[in-house]
């Protein structure tokens, strides 16, 4: 009879016995230590709230496009998964269209996390989630989330979560953030995240009107580019003084560009009267994020860029789901030239700190260990959507460290609003680390006892250094 | 005294001893499954007249250009070599220069397949191809195919191969297909495949002469775009009819276009006229790529492609031997720019399977593996040309099985001409899949018992399922 | 208490034990083979002037930028180090720094080599290498270079080089390489490479001076463009008669192009009177990349091209320190269609030599192994800047290895100044190697006798081959 591999301790261990020793005994070094996540997309109200989890599709399925985009791949309607809003099929239902094909994960990071978090959080059996059992592990998961241990707070105390930063519209209030800061019974940080790109993409939804009311809400009274510069670096203070320590940008393209006052105003009037091209949306675009580089030497506030991505590249299911529902495909990127402009001016300037992250793995070797290996201000972006899975952070870890070595990384990011997925993705991050030092050792590149304190660099170490925390 | 490694019941499986261990229990479960071929450029006619094989010369040697081309990298006029109708040596002493410089072929795909072949076909000692041997290998092969049980159909049956797709010309006749299909006393499916390229190349030798044949056969009595677009649709439903599952096309770049009737019509007349610029030709190609997505989601015939490869680099060779001599050099493409707007129309189109290769290995997780964990219509290409070799084989498992799982592969391709090379190309893929997923095992990220329906999956149940067989 | 792993016999090969075995063994076969250097940054008069080297920070850290890097990545100021002349501290104070952030180095490249060279060549204890111990490991070191046998001549025939290329200006008179090459006590050789990149490139420091420099010495009193050329092929002929085997090119990018002597003199009054564009600077720069492979057919030199970096990228940097300071990044280049017109017209062009380098990993599978598998003048340049590292070297061996073989390569190539570094540099390229291959034994796909042949031709036998030495 099969039994389930997902608590398995060596799980993730290379299958070297000598190496797997050593990965166990580097990853004990790590494994309780608390979860810092600096980068993701979990709700802060939710937290705030504390309300307990919806039901079972809705807190897993659902709003995870992850999930959801393999079951569409093999022909299933994302409205019988409930994905935006819709309900083509109740949650049950849903659940178990989940459930009969699960076997379609194997292998991917996604069935990782999500066998970690049915046996680890939910006390499942992993071998139960099928079409016979579906019905029962959906109530079983039900029972579980109407537990008052279930609530959001006592999960994220649970998990050990010492810092989550979420990402916010640059015109929220940050309310939900304040009233966590403020509650003395709580313990972990929430801190938000400036994310200005639908103020800044001229081809955006609803850009005229975005800009118009930042412009009025922060602008200083000045009209146009003025003031929307001027809402920009006020809404950023503003982010500062509710706690954020970074910005992040979602930019079509790594450029950067320092346009003249007078250039770069002339294109943003362009943008709001909608008659830019699209190459005058990117120029805009790669000054605004040379601005934005500007702002963050002033303000502190760390810079995290995640480029080359075509957005919502499935016309109908963008209409009828909304965007974030699967279809993002990735590109390749030039970070070598883009950034040119912008590390020219402000590579070395005290205390300025960016983030380059990538899902074009080609960079890693090429450009962004370079550019870590040098600039004080560049640091290297962990592996970003699809690579933060166990071989291709393998594969990430062996393309910067012989060039960068181990201490110019961002740490572990886990970018998810998948809130139940954290601790199975920072302990396979761990383990990878784990695996990746086990071998350096086993190779007699790096001896044992430095490995011990690189570990808890990268885990601990890494993301408080970079993220200012 | 050293032991041939040619038949080693280990070989391609990994060193350590508890994955190897599985990897093994895991290539049992699939080492006899029929062999199914849905894409290669083996000659139907040369099947149905089963004829006996020419000399060894020109059933191994001169027509592989993947063979040729590591001997003319050192120095070998093709000339020697009987490539593309030359006579500039014997078939023996060709053969000669082969096993002089057989050493050069370690470590290649190549090599890899050869050796399995003189071994496992041919019954030879493969440590016999030298410079001492070349006569007698020579000789013994000459007999084995003189065998009445080494003419193709005899082979093919016992090569075990199920189905056998072969390239073809959109007006052949497939005749040689219908001999095949006619006679009950022949098992294996041999299945044409359309391939129009030389019909959509403006740049093409012969492109006018070849559309005006297309429009006049073909085209309803219509002329120009219109006829020749007819003509395009009638000629698939000629091959749908004769048992096609499979259009192809190495186009240029993954471009696709979607023009006016009036814009493609003209293109297409200064296409025949001869005055198209290479931009306008290009995108033609890119809106015919298009078109052949149209007509395939009406006729079903599903559409691989191949883009992304220097055609014919060395002019002076080109002239001499012909094209597919060797020097087909790859680039870089650009897959999820090229492909939106026909997945943006077709992408969800009930039906439509669209399966991208690539030489370009950066694609694989940044661009194939994400289109195929949405879009339906999308089956990720196995590891092409140069890149169907064990480690590439490997590479490849690794890009894009974290990101799409192991449901939404094309299944193996040899995508070759070298008949006899088809058994250890297929039993190659295997291997490199039973050491993968036995790592995996190994890595406790999979059950072995889940791995051994995995493997029967991408062996069997994959290229079925992709190309609707 | 931990111990060294510098002098570990098993340093860098696989943790597998059988692999290992067979790794050790291979190893052992090539261990002790003269170091073959066809490509490096050491000064000819060094040698030839055999004075002591001067103190260990001059030696071993202010000229080695990617080591000064890495501190400046964390925040150290280069003139702290003393780079490029500067003196912020004294050669003690920057060692003290260096040893201090000792531990930055761990898993890079530069640390290994550093680590081989503090205990095999100084004889230290690399776990001293801290800030406890810097005054003493420097004194140490210093007492060393004051040993006669630690002069540059001692050390070079003590680390058994055969032969070592050092990089010259196109005018140098190579008076240090004769005085050596008449030095009958001396065995190495000691060999000139022509690297003309100054006198091409339009955007560089003083272009005009330079050309006209040179057309002045050697341009058969022709003016212009032709006195241009003319002296570009007689310099190439001194070069040739001092002993130099191959010209050496850092283009901006592998373009290739065929310009009419018209075009191109037209593109060179322009960069000679410093109004040509940058698109015709890398006009003119393609033209004489041709240029010079058209040269290479005639006089034989081998040609080695590095492409695809955006030098000085820092230019507050480059102004207070120079060029060469750790802040060159790469970028993704195109191989396949840049060489085209020059492959076309050379590259079977008797003894025409020309060998690709390349700091974008994604060639290596998709160009550089293809165009090596069929064109008799192309050989594989070994992994090079950021890439000669143990991982690295392995990932490029399993790109290359499949498509083109284990015979056309360049042989390990160190392209350093850091003389102290080449046998550290040698010996770790052997150690990757012998992995490699002990894998492939493992595997079944080598023999172990065929392994010892191929791992002595590719360290022995390989670079003489490609560098005609």
């Amino acid at each position: 009879m099969p039994s389930s591999i997902a608590n398995h301790p060596d799980r993730l261990f290379p299958a070297d016995r000598a190496v797997r020793e050593i990965a166990r005994s580097l990853h004990a070094k790590v494994e309780n230590l608390p979860i810092i996540s600096p980068h993701g997309h979990v709700d802060a109200a939710m937290i705030a709230n504390d309300a307990s989890f919806p039901d079972p599709t809705a807190l897993l399925l659902s709003p995870d496009h992850y999930v959801t985009r393999m079951l569409h791949a093999h022909g299933v309607d994302l409205a019988q998964l409930r994905v935006g809003g819709s309900q083509g099929a109740s949650p049950l239902e849903a659940w178990k269209i989940f459930a009969k094909n699960w076997h379609l994960y194997e292998g991917t990071a996604s069935g990782y996390w999500l066998r970690q978090e049915f046996t680890e959080v939910f006390g499942l059996d992993d071998l139960h989630i099928d079409d016979e059992h579906a019905e029962s592990t959906y109530r079983a998961i039900e029972a579980k989330i109407a537990e008052p241990s279930f609530r959001p707070r006592a999960l994220m105390e649970q998990f050990n979560i010492e810092v989550l930063a979420t990402t916010d519209d640059p015109l929220d209030s940050l309310e939900a953030h304040d009233r966590l800061a403020a509650d003395p019974s709580f313990a972990p940080r929430v801190l938000p995240t400036f994310r200005p790109d639908a103020y800044i993409k001229f081809w955006g939804a609803d850009f005229a009107q975005r800009a118009d009311k930042l412009i009025q809400t922060a602008g200083d009274g000045q009209a146009g580019y003025d003031g929307y510069l001027a809402a920009m670096a006020n809404r950023r203070a503003y982010f500062v003084e509710h706690g954020a320590v970074s910005s992040d940008h979602g930019a079509q393209t790594p450029t950067t560009l320092k346009l003249t006052r007078d250039e770069a105003a002339e294109l943003f009037t362009k943008g709001l009267a909608g008659t830019a091209s699209y190459a005058e949306a990117l120029a805009f675009e790669a000054h605004m994020m040379y601005q934005q580089a500007a702002m963050a030497v002033d303000d502190g506030l760390v810079m995290t860029m995640h480029p080359g991505v075509h957005r919502n590249t499935h016309p109908h299911t963008l209409e009828t789901f909304g965007p974030d529902t699967g279809h993002d495909i990735p590109f390749a990127v030039d970070y070598a030239g883009g950034l040119a402009p912008m590390l020219a001016d402000f590579g070395t300037a005290p205390g300025f700190h960016f983030i380059p992250f990538t899902i074009d793995e080609t960079v890693f070797s090429r450009e962004i260990a370079p550019l870590a290996g040098f600039y004080p201000s560049v640091f290297i972006g962990a592996p970003w959507w699809f690579l933060d899975a166990p071989d291709a952070m393998m594969r990430f870890r062996s393309a910067v460290t012989e060039t960068a070595g181990f201490s110019r990384s961002s740490g572990f990011i886990d970018d998810t609003r998948a809130f139940c997925s954290i601790p199975a993705r920072h302990d396979a991050s761990r383990r990878v680390e784990a695996s990746f030092l086990a071998r350096l050792v086993a190779e007699h590149r790096v001896t044992e006892e430095r490995a011990h304190q690189i570990i808890v660099d990268l885990v601990d170490g890494a993301p408080r250094r970079a993220f200012k925390l």
